[in-house]
């Protein structure tokens, strides 16, 4: 890592604070003298999903959009996703009076590519392979001029992604840890320079599905993995990691830990159960962490963040897994 | 309704708002862009299925059992309830380190019994058949000397439930409307007297499914109607108003009005889909009036008790009333 590259700094993150009051939720604490009994240890869920959009990624999108001059917004923004980044920067640039142009695989799920037309994203069908949405992408800016927003290595996201973390330490300042999805790293790479400039004895750690640990691996060998073959229920954990979300993730972050597809399940369900809100299984997989008994969290006071709420209601994996 | 008859007060409500202070959560009140275009209403979501106990239900219990006198209190309290003010009561009386014994029908799902157990509750199991609840209650009052806490028909479990105004009015001081499922009449007596002291010219609302429609036709005919044999899915909405809950709503209700239970699940649905929250069919009976454009509610401002938010997840409406 050349030390000519420029980072994410605290600088960064405390400026797209001020750029996303106010444009995102400022989210809840939830916690729960069930699940503290349950784990031995005292819970605080920082409640993303009941962010804009469903998930955290509103902030990053929030904040890249509203980084733009005027000139450069003019032209509007673009991105390719399937998930949740894609209605987030939708809905950005819908706030800004801008268009947005979303590049999604043509087998996308009805539902998300409602959720971006509901916020007036301007959505560009390709084939569903990675190749045809980065030549997608690049077509489109060619002929808009939009900025591209990438869904995680991109450090006005990543900032943004980080306040999450920066709302939670304000709420509960006696965090020993804190739990975290991975799958690009923009969640995780925000929150560990947020976390570890407020308080640095505190300890980031991000949780991976087993059938998806190439961050696992990448945090291990120190280089990007490849991906391989995703097999998990949590699919919005299929990315591979950045270059920028990678450099900060090695620099900050503790650990990273795996976990089964019977622990996000049986995660996922017990918040459903006992908080009373929808997490998407992605959402679910820093708490399969505390039920997958993966950490040392006994005792401790232990951030969890929900990162996501968006899932199919006709699908949910404790009936499709099983007879009804 | 002779004059003599003692009823719900104002100061009996402010008592309840400062007994239960601490003791039950101060629940959120959740808003959307995306509910109110679809209504054309702003809409005020007060989350009481985020409430201990996952229930309105706890407010009342609660300041119920911390009414009681030392004396009283050595005792108990005991009622019957298969529902959630059977684990409400359980967990006020744990609170205040006081035996909770609690009748249930022999019948009753395994995870309400397990919610009981789980704060402390003593259960005696007896046949599910109204006569067996009442004697096995009465018999139990005579062996312990528990005091009784109806499920609703008391005026401390009314005074407890109508705090839940008093929070939402502080929050959104300027709604015009309140709706709220009706059922033995606790929750809905308790904030029409709340509401209607703090804001006289507020419209409050009953909501009922047309399929358990015995407060619908008690508020029209002027005397309690008997339930008859409730077809809804809402099974927190099966009995019968009570002498005390009847006479506050015949003096403050504005009308009571009823849903399908297609309006019932549709309005569950939209609201685990938009707000990410668990809300039981119970609970979702008041955004129901709202789906089904059965109140005149476009441009107002309008405030909605979701009441609860427990059910089996094994068996959600959506999944089980039409092939997966």
């Amino acid at each position: 890592m050349s030390s000519a590259t420029p980072g994410l700094t605290w600088d960064l993150i405390q400026q797209a604070r001020a750029r996303i009051q106010g444009r995102v939720h400022r989210t809840p604490v939830m916690t729960s003298h069930t699940l503290d009994s349950l784990s031995g240890a005292r819970l605080y869920f920082k409640c993303e999903n009941l962010q804009n959009v469903g998930a955290f990624k509103a902030r990053g999108a929030t904040n890249a959009v509203f980084s733009l001059s005027d000139a450069e917004a003019r032209n509007g923004v673009a991105t390719h996703s399937s998930g949740n980044h894609a209605a987030a920067l939708a809905r950005a640039a819908q706030l800004r009076g801008i268009p947005a142009y979303i590049v999604m695989p043509n087998n996308s799920p009805k539902a998300k590519q409602a959720s971006v037309a509901r916020y007036g994203g301007k959505i560009v069908f390709c084939e569903p392979t990675l190749q045809a949405r980065e030549s997608g992408v690049q077509r489109l800016i060619e002929e808009t001029g939009a900025t591209l927003v990438h869904p995680y290595d991109d450090l006005r996201v990543m900032a943004g992604q980080g306040t999450t973390a920066v709302e939670l330490l304000e709420d509960v300042p006696d965090l020993d840890i804190i739990l975290c999805p991975v799958s690009g790293g923009g969640l995780l790479s925000g929150i560990s320079v947020a976390a570890k400039t407020l308080k640095p004895p505190i300890r980031v750690i991000g949780v991976e599905p087993a059938g998806a640990d190439d961050a696992y691996r990448s945090f291990r060998s120190g280089k990007i993995e490849p991906v391989g073959t995703p097999q998990t229920i949590a699919d919005g954990l299929r990315s591979a990691l950045g270059q920028k979300t990678f450099a900060e993730i090695r620099r900050h972050v503790d650990d990273i830990v795996t976990v089964s597809e019977e622990d996000i399940i049986a995660g996922m369900r017990r918040i459903w159960e006992v908080l009373k809100i929808i997490v998407e299984p992605s959402g679910a997989v820093g708490y399969a962490g505390v039920v997958a008994e993966r950490l040392p969290t006994r005792g401790l006071q232990v951030g969890i963040v929900l990162s996501g709420g968006n899932l199919d209601l006709d699908h949910l994996p404790w009936l499709t897994q099983k007879p009804v």
